[in-house]
């Protein structure tokens, strides 16, 4: 029996509140039944939802608060008068183990600034990372940064590539994930010159110590790539990332509508339609934005993660299952250890280049 | 009847060179009966494909040249050794004034330098983009700039509105086309600078004269806006915005797979399939990217489109079609003028705040 963990929700944040996060706890409470939960938020309304779902009040502990985070509240905003909130409350318990983890479906500024806050970025890391889980038609791949920072140097591309690998290892259960830069096509365009020294970096690194780095850096790939699942991890900036995956879920939603006019065009299509009514079951199913919900915070000492604001039991539930991933492969103590593996690659690197250049001299 | 338009065709460009261009010409020569070509390359090949095509021959003038830019080769080595190639010589019947635009199948980076060199970038641009034509559940909208470079300044950012904004008159036969910036939704979020200057100017430039400039600036959009419809012009950076694009076009691919996937997977939807097939070509029609086949170089004293190098003569003629529009609409004139109204706009906004600025103090 694997060991108990406890994930700590933020039962106020989202559209729905409670209702959808106690109701998303029953849930995977019933796929991992070794799970226990903190309930941050309003005692009375959670545990009204708690009566309603067996023995997870069993599994719960509530910690009570009247203050929320407003979903359309600014970050700095929420900072100041953040203390005490749900959210608050539900970082804290992972900041004091008390809880593995922590899951909001509250505004996403808010949480990544009290994050960093309570949490703290790792030693060696500057920038924290959100990470996005997207379908392929392998399996899945992790996509970072999607909209922590705006732009990133050439080391910072290089420790989302850590952190990546870290998260991959975590889900996917691979020890030396593959991991790819997101760039353009064009070649000799002027510009992306970070893209370019993280590339040499990573490339460089890895060819100096193939066994030690914990990590399989396939270069450069493109938009189209992503969903073809060439890689595990996609690193790019965070601008350029939370436009893909937008621009992605648009898409998907497009030609779901497409669809859906070709199919409602004629008696005949409609016939068709129901007779392959199984068909569009499956690609539903493929498709269901709650499959892969939550965008994870990487490179804090502890795990949160954020679920869709707008998310049903269902989509909450894979929130809460991703976190316990993540808390069930150590992610943090690991990802802590690759850093400093990472920082010695990087010093032999400076070393051998200093005697290369001496012995040419 | 509209004036006789000539385009010229790079023949050698592409996958497969005149076969699919002038096949390509012949589709659009259907379209458009005023139309007439110059098409440069290998005399002999470009005979033998004119053959086959009925009255093509005499509306189309032959430029030969045996040298030819291969769709490896590196920009910079293409422009050393451009002059006189098939690309060049295209471009250079439109500088010269005997073609009203340019069409190439061949390498977008070649393309795109030597279409600087030959037709140079307008006066007031200080970068020429590639915008690309992206189907919306509406109709379509233009996304600029989609790889001609890296990175944008706020000036930069306000070209691209009104270049694409012109190109949306050309295309689109809207007074004021509709604006946005692509941008990411967290707010508060740190950098994109650019961006949000940008948005500032267009903003202000839009209250200081909503009769003189010829667009209708929206604010910011994300990602998943793009495919929606809401504006007519999409802009951003070309690094974001290549991304986004093929981003796109890959998940496009990959719930196309998706649906082949559902649709075999018993006799059943197998079944459906077969009776939903009207459906399915409606869908496969809407989602063919050979409607949309081309990147527009703007902000040069000249048109030039790009075609996808492995298109067929149904999307290389969707590339003329590009073409001709643009060079209907007097489209290099227009945003001329355009760009002197923006920077009138500029300087009165500029001398109202320099006035401000002594009112206060």
């Amino acid at each position: 029996m694997p060991a108990p963990r406890t994930i700590a929700l933020d039962s106020m944040g989202g559209d729905h509140g409670p209702e959808v996060v106690v109701a998303g706890a029953a849930i995977s409470l019933v796929r991992y039944p070794n799970l226990s939960f903190i309930l941050t938020g309003d005692e009375t309304r959670i545990k009204a939802e708690l009566a309603k779902h067996g023995n997870l009040a069993s599994r719960s502990q509530i910690i009570h608060t009247d203050t929320v985070i407003a979903m359309d509240e600014k970050p700095s905003q929420a900072l100041r008068r953040g203390k005490g909130t749900s959210m608050w409350l539900a970082l804290e318990a992972v900041r004091d183990g008390h809880a593995n983890a922590a899951v909001s479906a509250g505004n996403t500024g808010a949480l990544m600034a009290m994050a960093k806050l309570v949490l703290r970025p790792m030693v060696g890391i500057e920038r924290p990372a959100i990470a996005a889980l997207w379908p392929t038609v392998r399996s899945e791949c992790i996509v970072l940064d999607v909209g922590a920072n705006i732009g990133a140097s050439a080391r910072q591309l290089t420790d989302f590539a850590l952190m990546g690998a870290a998260m991959a290892r975590a889900l996917f259960h691979v020890e030396r994930p593959t991991v790819g830069l997101l760039n353009v096509g064009v070649e000799e365009i002027k510009g992306a010159d970070e893209v370019k020294e993280a590339h040499a970096l990573l490339k460089g690194s890895a060819l100096g110590s193939k066994s030690a780095l914990p990590l399989d850096y396939r270069g450069f790939v493109e938009g189209h790539e992503i969903g073809q699942g060439v890689v595990d991890v996609v690193v790019v900036e965070g601008f350029a990332g939370n436009i893909a995956l937008k621009t992605a879920e648009g898409t998907a939603r497009q030609i779901g509508l497409y669809l859906k006019d070709a199919m409602t065009q004629t008696w005949m299509t409609k016939l068709g339609a129901v007779l392959a009514r199984g068909g569009f079951k499956t690609l539903k199913e493929k498709m269901d934005p709650r499959r892969v919900n939550g965008g994870t915070f990487l490179g804090l000492n502890g795990i949160a993660v954020k679920s869709h604001g707008s998310t049903d039991p269902l989509g909450f539930a894979s929130a809460i299952d991703l976190a316990y991933d993540m808390a069930e492969s150590n992610l943090v103590e690991r990802l802590s250890g690759d850093l400093g593996v990472f920082q010695d690659v990087l010093r032999l690197a400076a070393i051998a280049n200093t005697e290369a250049h001496v012995a040419k001299s």
